[in-house]
């Protein structure tokens, strides 16, 4: 990844302010890959005090596409076409981190996964999986 | 619905600080169907002005799932086990309506599906459709 | 509809040897709607003996692209990009019934549901709904 | 894993009459992971002459099951709650194999996935992937 790439996911993440309202930052960018971490503060919580489903879904999904849009020329963005979850354990802890992967790059469409890990107490535990798809369009 | 039924949803909602920080509101609750509602706050978009993915999903997911629980006795919450969003159109306008429905409630399993429009200047455009499954759990 | 408009899907399913081996036949074509009716073969069945969750999805699958395949002019085909199915009771009967439609068409996607239902002894029941990604391509 | 427990996944497979239409065998069996294989038949077959999807998602949604109940004990089956499939190439070649793996178990709930593959000529490629729920119920 060359300076210019990894800047303009940091640009595009720094532009989403649902990403700020989340307390959320791109922690690796790597060709194929990129991770999010967010903590889970007391503004984004589900009704038994736990991480929000939506927490969980919208740094997984981001991680996924940013991992999309690094395979791309930077005269092309990426939007979520599906995204399917399933959430395994609850949101319990301090912090989040979303690990998104290509499965399979295309010209049309990207195939993505992601993995979302709770942290609580030096503990790591997977909450949740998503596979997806991810169509590239002109920035 | 009983009031003691419609309430136990408004308070469950009312726990979801997620909800507070999206400004969102439940605005109709019958047998099987609830709809909620929520502005697209200047914290809860995406790169490009428009309302962000999470913003969506956590809407059409908590209506569905509300929508699972007007089938539960008061000592049953619901929760996701997984759901699936096609993401249809941008997230445009002023509001967002998400309506959630029951197409076959079960004891061990419900399966849901949620619509979301996106309301902008007097028009109403579906941006979302989610199919998903809600779990019955002790409360 | 034309009817150089069904037959193209008439002959398109007509290649498919899967559907031969599954005996089934589209019984319906409207614009945006497709109807794919099947029995439950000796051959198609799983350890249970009730119809086989690869029936249903195959012909839940052809439905919803063959609903696709209605709005697109005759030098196009269309191919599953993703399609997520859930099973709600099983494919007990003589015949199985998928009803394909369309959510929203688009140029380089469209938006699909699709319902199957069993046929037992004059009772119709749900058994599963798919939503899915159909992609346009050239013929 | 026992004989007596992979004795039940070749039985639970030998009764699924639609696994023989398809010639479909089980080549693997750990704890946590089952691997299925089946030729491309004439029968099995889209209009473009490739495997077809519906085979495609049988034994990749098998896969993902069997592999779910080698965690369960002898008096349980496991059923297909709902499951995704994201087609990344089409079915080309002499051989699909399918390969599921547990996730996360559960008392209630597994969460599966599957990756499919198509041989051509020596040539492995990834074609489809799956990610769904499993729920294991009496025998």
């Amino acid at each position: 990844m060359t300076p210019a790439e990894t800047d303009r996911i940091r640009s595009s993440f720094a532009a989403q302010s649902m990403m700020e309202t989340f307390g959320a930052d791109v922690i690796e960018i790597e060709k194929g890959l990129v991770r999010i971490a967010c903590p889970i503060l007391p503004g984004t919580r589900q009704q038994q005090g736990f991480g929000h489903a939506g927490l969980t879904f919208s740094i997984g999904d981001s991680a996924a596409g940013y991992a999309a849009l690094t395979h791309l020329p930077l005269d092309q963005e990426v939007v979520t076409a599906e995204i399917k979850i399933n959430l395994i354990a609850p949101a319990r802890g301090q912090r989040l981190i979303a690990t998104g992967k290509v499965v399979k790059p295309g010209k049309r469409l990207f195939v993505v996964t992601s993995e979302v890990h709770a942290e609580m107490d030096g503990t790591t535990t997977l909450i949740a999986v998503l596979q997806g798809t991810m169509v590239p369009v002109p920035a």
